[in-house]
């Protein structure tokens, strides 16, 4: 019946449901100049001396075996760092994976997911590829969560999942660690609490509350203050009921020996972790305090290694920062950040190039 | 409402679907002895200078920087390796991770996913975390797939995706290449074609008829004869509208700097892998040939890097020889295999472990 050549566009519109056909797909329209700072990296890499170490135990392990379904070592060491029981904990090949999982595991008809406007977009984006339908609640006065409003909505929808980022992004604001336990006690859903920045917040995680609210899920990744964006790897900590389902949605033996020593090595250098993240704090201090000098440049203040800022024409703006050489992230598709652009906090000197470029590139 | 102590049952009943809570997680039974011949890994790890030579470009790689949204070079790469163009190219980190957001992109209310009964576990368990309805389809004579029953299956219920694995896993069965084809030409909607075991088979792949049938999907993997397990790599080949949804299904930034450079060493060594399959494959005709002289063993013939086996009583065989310290697996799960084990073909020297041990253990 179907020998020989057949339309593709007939097996696609067959195949696939029509919200998936018209998804966009993930993109970064971003192109990149020398100065990257538009994906909240860590500017700085691992000491090259610690690279070595950890090469020389991935050299040492087997690389044709399948991983451990469970690395019992990786997790009792993660579990200790964040101080919860090893079950307690999901370690997934970059938290998106683990955000994806978790979208579908709680897909069914009429499952709403409630998140943040604007927040994270990957939160949108894996609510709907699992089906599920999302209210988005609109950010508060100063573009913090609105607590009040996400708590309505939650309630309002009989909501299955809450995303609460904080800080969240590309906001760089923060709300404090009991406005988002008061938003996890009176929700009867999941509350994912994504603390990918919380390390530049100062804020306190809301990590200890765990073992009172089963309905909480935090989001904690490697890639941000850890500087480890390469390796992929982030995790969520729950209750171990409410990890079971996720966990059996994600692809087995994800973890090879390449993540599992970056982790291991990393968590051993907790000296390393607090000097990058106090030296990107004191550069964004610094960064908001010059850009706030440069006239046409409206700064927001920051608890995260980004800063959100308002310019009269962003398009140029943009246009002129990478004409400079200089990478940011246009994030002006949101309505309420109309136009806006935010810019991850680099080394001093590339702070200082993205400074000098503003200066140039608003005149 | 829900302040203090909550029920975590509670919340357990309350977010997640039915079928979700009573999913089995994916497990591994096996207690492992010395001998490990139950993931159908390959037994060769790389040699030592060129798992170094690749670990200094991974040294040279940034790790605190993202990956690539696509990375330019490892697609050109692996197309040029498949003979295909980089479009119809999609690269994730791990077979695994791809099937499950095959099966995600397909579902819809009424969906159809069609597979071989006893195959590959992860299409069933893949097609139902996507709340597809699965239909299996029995294996035919010398438990084979039954090419016929799967397209009069697809038909009967319209299916949008079929899965067939050739060889097929646990049996180490294989039809022509040209009854594949017919699978494909008579189907309307996807079918995924899965080639983890081919360079084992002698037999030609798929892919040369990928442009005419814009409904095939060829699955790849590094896992086995490439023997690249621990690096977590696979991919598929298809058209590039029909990757397209899948590929927006997929978590970003996937693939780092150490599957990135894994997968280029490997694909510059064609005699390493040539010298592999060859071994194995002259390894498995002399396991087999040995294990029929054993009696109370019927070993199937294989077209793969394992071969299926009937013992009196596979419980006590399977005690026995992890006692013996070698791990095999356990197949006797599905019906059609009551009495039977699978065993991966090792080194020369763990198949002579294997073979010893199971003579022992039969008797």
């Amino acid at each position: 019946m179907n020998g020989g050549e057949r339309d593709v566009a007939e097996v696609v519109a067959q195949v696939y449901p029509a919200w998936i056909r018209a998804q966009k797909p993930y993109g970064l329209s971003d192109q990149e100049g020398q100065v990257k700072l538009n994906q909240n990296e860590s500017p700085f890499d691992l000491p090259l001396e610690l690279k070595r170490e950890i090469l020389e135990r991935v050299l040492a392990e087997p690389w044709n075996r399948y991983p451990a379904l469970r690395d019992a070592e990786l997790h009792a060491e993660v579990a200790a760092y964040f101080g919860v029981r090893t079950e307690q904990l999901l370690i997934g090949p970059g938290s998106n994976s683990l955000l994806g999982a978790l979208a579908q595991s709680v897909a069914q008809p009429g499952a709403v997911v409630v998140a943040a406007r604007p927040s994270f977009g990957l939160y949108a984006s894996a609510a709907r590829a699992s089906g599920n339908r999302l209210v988005e609640v609109g950010l508060g006065p100063d573009l913090r969560l609105d607590i009040a409003g996400m708590i309505a909505a939650a309630r309002e929808h009989r909501a299955a999942l809450v995303f609460a980022a904080n800080p969240n992004n590309p906001t760089g604001t923060a709300v404090p660690t009991e406005a988002l336990l008061e938003l996890v006690a009176e929700v009867s859903g999941l509350v994912l609490v994504d603390e990918a920045y919380l390390e530049f917040s100062g804020l306190s995680s809301v990590l200890r509350a765990l073992d009172r609210h089963p309905n909480l899920i935090v989001l904690r990744t490697f890639s941000k203050a850890f500087g480890l964006a390469g390796v992929r790897c982030g995790c969520f900590l729950g209750h171990p009921e409410v990890l079971a389902p996720i966990d059996r949605l994600r692809a087995p033996f994800a973890l090879g020996p390449f993540v599992r020593h970056c982790i291991r090595a990393i968590l051993r250098q907790p000296e390393l972790l607090r000097r990058t993240v106090e030296q990107i704090i004191q550069e964004r201090e610094r960064v908001l305090a010059r850009m706030s000098t440069i006239p046409g440049v409206v700064p927001r203040p920051s608890m995260s290694n980004f800063v959100l800022f308002e310019v009269l024409e962003h398009e140029k703006v943009y246009r002129r920062l990478h004409r400079l050489g200089i990478t940011v992230r246009d994030v002006s598709g949101y309505d309420e950040l109309k136009s806006s652009l935010r810019v991850t906090i680099g080394t001093p000197e590339e702070n200082e190039a993205f400074l000098n470029a503003l200066a140039e590139a608003v005149k």
